[in-house]
């Protein structure tokens, strides 16, 4: 009977609208219908990654785009530089270095940011580096890139630059196009509010360049069979597509326009706001760097005497309330909320007084009702719809 | 994009299991399949009504059901007892003198209870009163009456006793047949956890013989007729029943067995004390007596200076969270939590800081977080899952 919260950084909660989206018919996906919903989806992320580049759509999770994104563009033996601040980071690193990439990391202590004059500096040494991959949020720690930074530095090199915008696109403003991002990946169960098992990639005509040179064998990954299909009016995907979920996808993008998008992000501003004001209220310390634009993950440092372990598991079996624990190094050192999607000011509540209670129980000296009322005076000063 | 929570005393929310089970391909009412479903339901309220009496099931609201406690029993011209302490008590009085009854009433305070000497003293004043109506949770008010002693009382006389049980059913403790209750009507949509459209009927021998010397017209609410139909093997319904919300009642009622039914007044008593708790802890006067198995509905008065009609509209419209307003003489000075069916600390924790911020909204001097925190202490002493 108990009532269950997703209160993760994916999969996310799914509206009502998209979860009756998902149980209709399944359509045939070489029904004209079908490519009226391809177009529906491509045009509507095209709006969300506020773009103008090819969108590639794939049946697959972030994983997969990840993949992707590297087997369109690496050579055995290319150069890539990775920057890794993150469990998402080292994800880059082993991707590119399983399809044989020579690879240069930039690792950063997790929790801190990519510097992004640390790229310029090892492009400059490096002018054979093909391709720069990075992380938009970096959701093993809820930090944020400067990606408009580092999409400058990289755009005056020949190098082509990969962004993971998968918990970040959609809930944190990211100008694919106005920051020159060449592939930049996502998957559907973050901000984009449907069930995992779509990925997508959104391809520059600097991409596309690389991408028709690369020589790594690919079938079902593959781009430039899958632009030829999706292209045109009788556009379909190369192979079965995940019908049902785009579906689904498309009924989530005519709930992200009608919020609109600036609306979108704000929402997310306030909530992250609310959860960072919050746990700070409870005396506990944010991991990461304060930033007002890091909205799909909050990350808190599991306080001295508490067993890290317990605390998503309590809050689990006891509460019906999902969080997030550290994964990699962090594994028992934070907890982390998310609240990229489908999340209003009710999420929030509840994924704070759960942690109140699941802190008290673990013996940590818990002021109670201190992280709902801080939640509640940053939810008063919202100029959007929570 | 905002999500929407019903705080009310009805409808109320209803678990994903049974929305699924709303939308399956709807069923024949004749099929061998509906009976099943017919006797499934039916056993399964038995054990909710602790009865072994006859159980109508009707596709009505629950007012369809408290007529049909009406028009099989009172000729006009009838003595009836109505024990009235609240806006429901006043429609069995309506409901009582629309078909003909001579209505001897016993009107309460509004958040008062019945006195069930007063009952005593009525039936022994008038011997020809053939039935008693009264609520078990006085929807309007919260207010819980002593069904038991009333019972005791009646059984002694040669009246029936009719019990308006909608909101009560399910959330607290009502032994129909141990308590002499005779006809005993709920609804779906409340502890029931099914959407609006279903309503039933428990009726007893000693209320059959009262119905069947009834003279009364009626035709979709006879009792005789259903009850003939809806015995033996092939039972139906007389005419078309709600198919699709007997599949989701059916549904329910596997939950609330698969929760156990002390488990679920359980879970009420807790749910509503930390409501309780919370609303007093905002310095807030609670309406009504404060009673431990009183768990449908909690009452709260307006505090001074505070704009009544503004509470519900603001906590909807910002906020998401339909909460109750006062019922008739009512309005504008008290407001309602409901919280009997699919409910969780959730619920509580979300209806008492919406509460919070709409207050502070109009001005009440709100100490925030307070009311979390007494509702968290409550729920951590729970010993069955929210």
């Amino acid at each position: 009977m108990q009532k269950r919260f997703l209160i993760t950084p994916g999969p996310t909660p799914v509206p009502p609208e998209v979860l009756s989206a998902l149980s209709e018919p399944v359509v045939h996906h070489r029904a004209p219908r079908f490519t009226e919903i391809l177009k529906q989806v491509v045009a509507g992320l095209k709006y969300i990654y506020q773009t103008e580049n090819d969108i590639i759509v794939l049946a697959a999770s972030g994983t997969g785009a990840m993949e992707s994104a590297v087997v369109n563009i690496v050579n055995p033996g290319d150069h890539v530089l990775v920057g890794s601040m993150g469990n998402f980071g080292e994800r880059w690193k082993k991707l590119t270095a399983t399809w044989g990439a020579e690879v240069t990391a930039l690792d950063y202590e997790w929790g801190t940011k990519v510097v992004p004059v640390d790229i310029e500096r090892a492009l400059a040494a490096d002018p054979a580096i093909k391709a720069v991959y990075v992380q938009f949020s970096e959701t093993s720690t809820g930090v944020l890139n400067d990606i408009r930074a580092i999409g400058e530095i990289v755009a005056r090199t020949p190098a082509i630059l990969v962004v993971d915008a998968i918990s970040g696109l959609g809930a944190t403003d990211l100008k694919t196009d106005d920051w020159c991002v060449d592939i930049c990946v996502a998957g559907s169960q973050k901000a984009l509010m449907v069930p995992p098992g779509l990925a997508y990639a959104a391809v520059s005509e600097k991409a596309w360049a690389v991408v028709e040179q690369c020589t790594t064998p690919r079938f079902y990954y593959d781009y430039v069979t899958a632009r030829k299909k999706m292209t045109g009016d009788a556009a379909q995907t190369p192979y079965t597509p995940a019908v049902s979920l785009m579906v689904a996808q498309n009924a989530a993008i005519d709930l992200i326009k009608e919020e609109g998008l600036e609306n979108v992000f704000e929402r997310h501003r306030i909530l992250a706001r609310a959860a960072k004001e919050g746990v700070k209220a409870l005396g506990l310390e944010l991991f990461g760097p304060e930033d007002p634009e890091a909205n799909s993950v909050t990350a808190v440092r599991v306080p001295d005497g508490v067993d890290g372990g317990k605390i998503g598991k309590i809050a689990r079996d006891k509460w019906g309330v999902w969080l997030a624990g550290g994964q990699g190094e962090l594994k028992g050192k934070i907890f982390r909320f998310g609240h990229c999607g489908y999340f209003g000011h009710s999420d929030i509540i509840v994924g704070l007084c759960t942690v109140e209670m699941v802190l008290a129980e673990l013996g940590y000296d818990v002021k109670f009702g201190a992280s709902a009322a801080a939640a509640e005076k940053v939810f008063m000063q919202s100029t959007v719809q929570l």
